[in-house]
């Protein structure tokens, strides 16, 4: 027997997807978790009835939102994670031979734990010896640390409602800016640019606030409501263009979507966002 | 009352959109016609109860389909758009002030009937005095056509299922690149290179078969299922990354998504799709 389950989008729009067996399924203190096996993407993790990811499109939200900074940044030996429970974002991170050290925080460990039994073809690297999980509020994480800087910080965060929205706030990206080495550079998940470009215009400003140069830039990410995602990259003084291509060309041999051409083309923006842009 | 509207994609997904009200609802010889209001996008068109285009999202669509071609065809005073019965890429062509004359070939009367009556905010140029409109089968007219070549070729048809099928076959491709000037240029929508990619790839293999140079392109379309949609740029000589900058850049002040690092940007193909291609 097969089932549909619904994602709702701000009560205008629902994606069902044709749901074969629930893998998991439980009420963590933050929400409720969800892995079931569906059709059209193979595993499905869904927080609070909105899809997270996928095991058949992962790859493209992963590899974006990581590779982007990491094959631009001159130094990335020390990288922070925020969010990203399913592991894909660290996993990206850690194909960089170059990475030393990875702190992953996230503040659900009912979702790391599902993940890390339930969806092993995501999260690949959780037993790297370089990476440190901790399970704790990345907003309170980054405002009380005062460790060594870091060189690249990845928000890979839910959408901005409840108890995620310090991570979209000034505030947080001003913590960020201080930890960060010199040559940094953030980059944060930034909603859909066509149907939620409110939430990705706030996000934007508010990253204008605590950085010098600010590129949003886009991909597809097929189970997001109408299938296309933004991210910010963010830093005082990089070039997102200006690619290290001895550090990409290897990394993107190991890509199912990044490589340099879709690295360059993801920052050309639409006229419709650059008009906002430019009007704010 | 408003209620849910579902396209259904192969069994395994869903797009529901709420419906306001139904505007318009026919069967035609062809396919069932309906026009309905949505909260998301507006006025939706859809054929068989699949989503053609809608008043929120069709610039998307519409301008990516017309201008990669239209600004780097050398000659664009010929233009045949087969299908598009919405009107929005005959809107597009015709933006352009070289262009002389489109013939436009759809095969079904109620379609163009409903949209000039209904969604008037797409078809805005029906009276364009350059525009000829004939409600025929396209294959057909493509095969016995005898007049002056085309300069421009632009194939805005539905899914190739059903009758049609023959627009996505390489017989009909070997046509109308017989019809096609020397230096002339065919697009052709070619379905999700995420969720229909078998579609996508057999287009270009047959398009292979018929043209010298096959390039594909990508663009989000976000009511299509996943958001993401393929197109291809086939022609015996062009480079599609030359683009004429006169052109385009008159052309893209009144674009709503389509400029000239959009232009560059989508002709970027992910690895995954890069893989495919090149071991066909």
């Amino acid at each position: 027997m097969s089932l549909w389950y619904y994602e709702i989008f701000e009560n205008k729009s629902r994606l069902g997807l044709k749901v074969n067996k629930t893998v998991f399924q439980a009420k963590s203190e933050f929400q409720t978790v969800e892995i079931f096996e569906t059709d059209l993407f193979g595993k499905v993790l869904a927080l609070d009835s909105t899809y997270q990811t996928s095991v058949g499109d992962e790859f493209y939200y992963h590899e974006m939102i990581v590779h982007p900074a990491l094959t631009t940044a001159p130094q990335i030996r020390r990288v922070l994670v925020i969010g990203g429970g399913d592991g894909g974002s660290v996993r990206e991170v850690l194909r960089h031979q170059e990475v030393n050290h990875v702190t992953m925080v996230e503040i659900d460990a009912v979702v790391v734990d599902a993940c890390k039994k339930h969806l092993p073809e995501i999260g690949q690297a959780w037993s790297d010896p370089r990476l440190e999980l901790l399970i704790q509020d990345g907003v309170a994480f980054i405002e009380k640390y005062n460790g060594g800087p870091f060189d690249v910080i990845i928000i890979d965060g839910p959408d901005p409602v409840g108890p995620a929205k310090g991570l979209f706030k000034y505030e947080f990206y001003r913590d960020c800016c201080e930890k960060l080495s010199p040559q940094g550079v953030l980059v944060v998940q930034s909603e859909s640019p066509h149907v939620s470009s409110e939430s990705f215009i706030d996000i934007v400003s508010e990253l204008k606030k605590a950085f010098r140069a600010v590129h949003p830039y886009l991909g597809p990410v097929p189970i997001y409501p109408c299938g296309g995602w933004s991210y910010v990259y963010a830093s005082n003084q990089l070039n997102p263009l200006k690619i290290i291509d001895q550090r990409a060309e290897r990394i993107e041999k190991a890509c199912r979507y990044y490589n340099r051409d879709i690295h360059r083309a993801a920052f050309a923006l639409p006229n419709n966002l650059k008009r906002i842009l430019n009007s704010k």
